[in-house]
This record gives C-alpha cells, sequence and structure tokens, in this order.
C-alpha cells in the first residue's frame, strides 16, 4: 500500500467563496502515483468545506442565497459571546459538509460527467487549507 | 492491497425517488472478495445522493416533505438560467450528501441494527449511476 | 495492509447530547499501530450523527437551536406512525452527518487547528455505538 499527502492554501479576497478545487487534486493524484485507491479531500477548518457539485456559475448563487436562508450572517449566536462573528459559517459548512471522499481508478478521478470539487469558503480572507490524502497502490 | 469497482444503474419512473441498494452493496463486497476494508458508495451525478439511513416508508415520506421545504421544487434558480429546471435537486442532494464510506469487517457490511443505504433521486426519469469502490485485502 | 476495528459505546442522559469523542478516537489509532492510512468513525444508529466541528460550548447551544428550528421535535411525522416518536432525530442527523473520514500521518490525526470529532446524540438515554474502522499500513 502506498500513500500521499498533499496541503493546499487558499486566501480569499471575499468572506464567502467557492473555488473549483478540481485541477489541484486530479495534480495531488498524478504525483501520488497511485492508480487503485480511495482519496480523501478535506477541509482543516471548522469554517469551511469541501463538497463536490456542477461548476456553474448561476448554481454557485443559488447555493450562496440558500445557505443565508438556512444559517443567516449576523444573527446573536452564542458562539459570539467568544468574540467570533463567524457562527454562521460553522452551520454553513455542516450544510455542505466537511470532506469528500473520491475513488481513484486506472490513476485517475472516477467522476460522473459533471463532478467537480468545490472548496467551499465560509469566513475567508485569511490564510486556511485543505488536506489531500490518498492511499492506494 | 485488493481493490473492486462496480457501477449501479437507475431509471426512476418518478422524479424523486428513494432506492433501497443495500443488497447491490452487499453483492459488490461478495463478488470483490475483500474481508477488511473500506468500501465507498456514490452517487455519480450530482442531483442524486447516496445516504443511510431507515428503510421505513412512513420515514420516506418525512424526507421527502421536509426536503421540499427546505429546497422548493419550481422556484426561480439561478441556475434555470441555463435552461435546467433542477436547481432544487442540486440542493436536496447536498442536505442527504453525496457518498457513503462503510465498514467491511469480516467481508461483510459492518452495520448497525437498522442501517440500510439508499439511492437518493431527485432529477429522475432518467440513465443515472452510482459508483461502488471498494479497497483492502 | 493493516485494519482496525473498535466500537465506542454511549448512553447519554438527556435526549439530545454531543460528545467529543477525539480522545477515544486517538486511543483507537495508537492502538492499530497504523501510521499512515484512513480511519473511518459513524454512527451505527440512524438517529445519531458523527461530525467534526469546534469543541466551543456556545457553538454546541447553536447547534441544537438551529436543528430544532430546521428540524423541530414533536411534529406529525409519518414515521411516528409505527410507534415512533424520534422523526426529528433522523433528520437532525442527517444535517449532521453519519460519519467521517479522517486522515492518518506519522501514526496519528491528521487534524487542522481546531477540529475535534464529536457523536451528536438526537434520540439518546439508551445504549449506541460508534464504529471505528481504520486501515492502512
Amino acid at each position: 500500500m502506498k500513500s500521499y499527502r498533499a496541503e493546499l492554501w487558499f486566501n480569499t479576497k471575499k468572506r464567502k467563496e467557492l473555488v473549483n478545487i478540481t485541477p489541484q487534486v486530479a495534480e495531488a493524484i498524478r504525483k501520488s502515483g497511485i492508480k487503485e485507491g480511495l482519496c480523501l479531500v478535506n477541509a482543516m477548518h471548522i469554517t469551511a468545506s469541501v463538497f463536490i457539485n456542477d461548476n456553474e456559475s448561476g448554481l454557485h448563487q443559488d447555493f450562496e442565497e440558500w445557505l443565508e436562508k438556512l444559517a443567516p450572517y449576523g444573527k446573536a449566536y452564542k458562539h459570539h459571546q467568544t468574540g467570533e462573528d463567524n457562527g454562521d459559517a460553522h452551520l454553513k459548512r455542516t450544510i455542505m459538509g466537511r470532506e469528500v471522499v473520491v475513488a481513484i481508478t486506472e490513476g485517475r478521478l472516477d467522476f460522473g460527467p459533471w463532478e467537480q470539487i468545490f472548496y467551499g469558503e465560509f469566513d475567508g480572507q485569511r490564510r486556511k487549507r485543505v488536506l489531500v490524502k490518498i492511499i492506494g497502490e
């Protein structure tokens, strides 16, 4: 069994951003030399997400509006008694998910036609990271 | 390390359907010959879900009503400017999740008493698939 | 390839509770002797969750209030026609997620600065379990 580890770093210009990280994950798989296995991609911060969906800007706006409705910014979250103002970001990331696990087959991401991997930032404008961990052979 | 790959295909009669796929996943595990490992089961389409819950029809109706409330069909989603009408299905699948990872122990699904794996279709009536990828020994 | 399996048992005093299980998962990884691999941690019951977030009590209250709003207790869920009263718990666990997959690097949980693993109980006061399954080398 082989394993491989990489970190992807982000510092978004806006508080909330969705970033397509499919090319970076594909590159990590290529570097790993692993042909058959599993690849874990997870946010290492608890106000950010990694998820799979469509690379379509209208849908991304839909996600943003929907998350704002389900977990609004600026409410009197109890978490804010610590001095933070990002209670909403913890909830938004919970809806979108911390991680994805993807299959590697014949050395490539084993994906359906529209699957793309995104980093979902909900409290950005600072340096944060994603972990890529691959095991297989 | 061994690996095994299978695809499960669906073409649901209704736009929205929940399908119990536990027998097909168990069969893939049997065919793989893997006794100890991990099994990834993921929707290969971004308007469908794979999740684990109870095989109880009342609960399935509750899921349907609840998802319709959280992510209603027929709203003016920006995604629809592409000609699609399935913005709700992208959001519903996000709530339910893209994938599950399940343990294989002594050649079997290592499950609690009521765990069953479901394919959740939110924009069906066409051919779509689920990936099963197993690694272990 | 090596594999390791452990069960964690819970019997919460309250119906709903969040329990930090990071030390127990770290201990399972230590016992496994696995240095590089993946660790699956999943609820074995369908009214409970395993998730990763911050170990901050205010945030945990925010989660509880937010879940109660998204999936209220005591509604006329169809699932209750079976005699159950825990329809809300099935929905709450769906939001929070069944499982996490975490990376093991150099024999340790490969975590960002604030990541902690929680058991989320939404229908407790009885014996329930979490599965830890580790594969790697």
